[in-house]
């Protein structure tokens, strides 16, 4: 029989809640398919920094790197580990380490779903580049509490990092509408974002059936918003593309139903796959965190090992599950009411 | 009588159509409440650039010093004139050499306005840092054209930049509801975020009437999709406020709504009054314009100017327009009879 080895990381807060969910579906839908899903759970998170002083082990990387794939809750709880050492100490040197250097992240309405906008009918893909770009934490400060203090940041984008991300999401739009959309601000950020229109244009030449298109990031935030059925794939930065996902999840109906997937197309190193949302400390362990992101982002992880069958199977029982008005209206049902309807829609 | 100079900067595209339309409301207010409008227009634009080699003279800004405000269209001609060179060389300098460090924008829906969300009860006042952060311009390329190429973008924030524009934001929020939202993202920009979010403590202490939320960027994104009745006054730097106001701009039914002031709080230079929508150059001169943002912004330079009696009849005049269904539909009414209702209203 297949089997998949998978690195579970439950992490913080309501990460448990929905990891053991999402667990159970993606256990029974490979039950029921005929392959293995080989788990190993690491308890890496803050808990495990307060006992240890680190939120993963020195080896942590090399451990997680012989996994097919990583399914990960949530990392955070900034009442007691603050995000900078919580976040750069686990979530981010994963995404880095694996140079799963593109954030997929799906957004379009789940049957049953009433999302904030009167539009319903969008099918957006963003892509969002994973490793460097605005987030690359190159920066200081000087003199430092006085009224001469400077804070810089710089943002770094290599023509690697650059033209992978852009070749990936030209090769996704290919396998959708052969419309792509890419998010830049040439107009105020003249180096980096200019850079970015050049390397665009410069595939483009490359993907002559793609039809790409460039959109300043804060035109693309009011379209998202304004005109969502005309988008199809988006790319953009790391932090534009952080800002349009939150906004794609937000336009889905809220974070309870955003999936994503840190991928590494390559397949040099192992693919992670997580929920949009955070720990969200204060509703964990209350049993009422919706699991459907979760869910949703363990079939994008089956999708990406090959068991597109079984993908396909899950999406189909969530979204009988959310048609049939489970799991749709926030902290209404809760986390296992939503697993037991989607397990047996299964 | 009490006479208010106004430089005119009609500029590109549809900003000459808006301005024309804004420029006769001005004036009938000014006639109907007893105080007078100088106006001087000046011809700076892309034409201007493409006829002299420059956007504006060289005495430009010393010209524009000597009034008490300025109004401006829109600015941007990229067929003919790249924006770098457009925008850097007229409406960024403005922003900049006059300090006017606030750019507020208002977003609340007009009687009327159908936006894209179900929800309809907003008011919020974004307040955008105009003048360094993500804008700063300082970056540079390495090894152009190669496979090894880099580019940086550096964002620059000053303890005095920062400081003013949240003093400035503090005060705001005492005229309101006393709440205020700070946004950020300090889990991934450690440097320069964190720094205003220090930065926003301290005043906080300052300010112990004021109650102080700080938001990282994605989730305010969210939020105004999401919940927009549970904001008030939103303080961001550059780039953030530039995106937040182009979603306040769509969540209160589009561009054609959007008004905006940049504004130098200490009054030594002239603050400058714009919509936030550009040149849209598709429509120039076609007549279709939605003059309101335009005229919104001039009422708010009325206010500025301290003629608050004339900028409320002005607004009462547009939410008595946008109420009979005029100007509310994007290109459906013509610039000219948005304007005559407006005038007749007023
Ligand atoms: C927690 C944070 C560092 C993270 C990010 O910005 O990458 C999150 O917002 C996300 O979108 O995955
Ligand atoms: C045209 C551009 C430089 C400008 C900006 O980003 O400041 C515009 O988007 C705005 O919001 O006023």
């Amino acid at each position: 029989m297949k089997t998949h080895s998978i690195a579970l990381i439950p992490g913080d807060g309501i990460g448990r809640d929905v990891t053991a969910a999402a667990w159970s579906v993606l256990q029974k839908a490979a039950n029921s398919l005929g392959f293995a899903l080989d788990c190993t759970e690491f308890p890496w998170s803050c808990a495990f920094y307060k006992e240890t002083g680190a939120m993963m082990p020195q080896d942590g990387i090399e451990t997680l790197r012989r996994f097919d794939a990583i399914l990960l809750g949530a990392v955070g709880w900034p009442q007691e580990v603050p995000d900078a050492v919580s976040l750069h100490g686990l979530l981010l040197p994963i995404r880095k380490s694996f140079v799963q250097y593109a954030n997929v992240r799906p957004h379009r309405l789940l049957p049953g779903v009433q999302g904030p906008l009167k539009a319903d009918a969008f099918d957006i893909l963003c892509i969002r580049e994973n490793t460097e770009g605005e987030y690359s934490g190159a920066g200081g400060r000087i003199h430092q509490g006085t009224a001469d203090e400077v804070a810089v940041e710089t943002s770094i984008f290599t023509r690697t990092g650059v033209e992978r991300i852009l070749r990936f999401a030209f090769e996704q739009a290919r396998t959708r509408s052969g419309r792509l959309a890419s998010v830049t601000k040439s107009n105020a950020q003249k180096y980096s974002m200019v850079f970015w229109d050049e390397v665009t244009r410069q595939l483009a030449a490359e993907f002559p059936d793609i039809e790409v298109t460039s959109y300043h990031i804060d035109a693309m935030a009011a379209r998202m918003v304004m005109a969502p059925e005309s988008l199809d794939v988006v790319v953009a930065s790391n932090l534009f593309g952080d800002i349009l996902t939150d906004l794609g999840a937000a336009i889905q109906g809220g974070l309870g139903f955003a999936a994503s997937a840190n991928i590494n197309p390559d397949k040099s190193a192992p693919s992670m796959f997580e929920p949009v949302h955070g720990s969200a400390p204060d509703i964990a362990h209350l049993g009422i965190a919706n699991p459907i992101a979760t869910i949703w982002s363990g079939a994008m992880m089956l999708d990406h090992l090959g068991e597109t069958e079984a993908a396909a199977a899950i999406m189909s029982a969530v979204e009988r599950t959310t048609a049939s008005e489970i799991g749709t209206i926030p902290g209404k049902d809760r986390t296992e009411a939503i697993t037991a309807a989607i397990l047996a829609a299964l």
